[in-house]
């Protein structure tokens, strides 16, 4: 038997790409804004103007999409055109349409892993595109519930354990992120697997781990199984 | 006995201040707008922007500020300066900041119903500022939970009586909009209490109600207690 009974899954860049879709925006904000002559970094730039935000704001595509409104303003000192800006608008929402792409191996664990462990999904970011990305999956059939938090810390990880009656010994994290889906996991007692994804966004990675965590790196979710396996008491 | 165990507030326009806010910013665009010198009804593009990107964009403050910038392009013809833009945009911003100002009554009413019934505040919109403005109001010793939702209709209301396992006959919910607050809330068999408010979104005033739908209406939520009273069973 193992000693674990629910999983949690990441949803962006666990389940399905994200990031690179925000990746080719960027690429085409960049060029657009290069257009006008700039010389500046300007993925620094909008980095910077999105972290500003966060507080403010939160996550999700919204937030973006103002936060490069923001950026082409300042980066072309206010020489950008209203068609130009009007163009950057339409690339944040065409974010929100993009037909959700799982990720390779997620279909088969979920169907393996579904019989034994009761399976959330625990995302955070603009809930109506979470909340529409997760029912485009097709992903529902395996998973008790979606939460959908506005920041994934220690504290919103007590919550929802508390709310479904889970002991955090009993619980293990999937994600990309150390960040927001390792870290604060493991330091309320509970388990966390690290999956790595090739395009994460730089916020996720931008953390201070204490050197007793311990968790557990695997380069597919089609790893999971086995480590599950080697939780036997 | 009351048969009615469990209260729903809305929040925006119920609780506390909201619309006047989005009137003032409204105002603003609107003057901006015409000194660009378009003769257009500014207000009507504006909601209908808002509408249209409703189902993509859903409700809030982002959403809002996101259709303000595309009003203004289409409004000027492109004409717009990008500084004008990132008024628009800060005057968005500024929105989320407003400090909440509780409408009059909230208080007392509360203070005075929460001991003998259960209390929870349902609005929609962004979960982000809503949630903050829920911490700042003061409200939260009075209330078990806030539920944030997507929509409110008659689905959502019926998943959260389910959730927490009260008849749709013991529910009554409190609001100013007969869309969102009332309509939806008497098709699944609750109780409804609307409370106008001088200053209504025009989208909530939208709806169509039949002939046989029965609520109360109410000037003030000081009438409320009073209104509970006559349920003695």
């Amino acid at each position: 038997m193992s000693t674990i009974s629910t999983i949690g899954f990441d949803a962006d860049d666990t389940l399905w790409e994200s990031e690179v879709f925000f990746g080719e925006v960027e690429k085409k904000f960049s060029d657009l804004i290069n257009s006008y002559g700039v010389e500046a970094d300007i993925g620094k730039e909008l980095y910077e103007t999105e972290k500003r935000n966060l507080p403010k704001l939160g996550y999700g595509v919204k937030s973006f999409t103002i936060s490069m409104v923001e950026s082409a303003h300042h980066l072309t000192q206010g020489n950008i055109s209203s068609g130009d800006m009007i163009e950057i608008v339409q690339w944040g929402k065409e974010l929100l349409h993009h037909p959700v792409k799982l990720l390779s191996g997620v279909l088969d664990v979920m169907s393996e892993l579904q019989s034994r462990f009761t399976i959330y999904v625990i995302t955070k970011g603009d809930p109506f595109h979470q909340q529409q990305k997760f029912n485009d999956s097709g992903l529902s059939t395996f998973v008790t519930d979606i939460e959908i938090l506005q920041e994934k810390d220690n504290e919103a990880y007590r919550k929802i354990l508390a709310s479904i009656g889970v002991a955090p010994e009993q619980f293990l994290m999937v994600g990309n992120s150390i960040r927001s889906d390792i870290l604060p996991v493991i330091e309320i007692g509970s388990h966390a697997v690290h999956i790595p994804h090739e395009t994460t966004w730089q916020y996720e990675t931008e953390h201070a781990g204490t050197s007793g965590d311990t968790y557990t790196i695997l380069e597919s979710i089609r790893g999971l199984p086995e480590f599950l396996a080697s939780f036997d008491s």
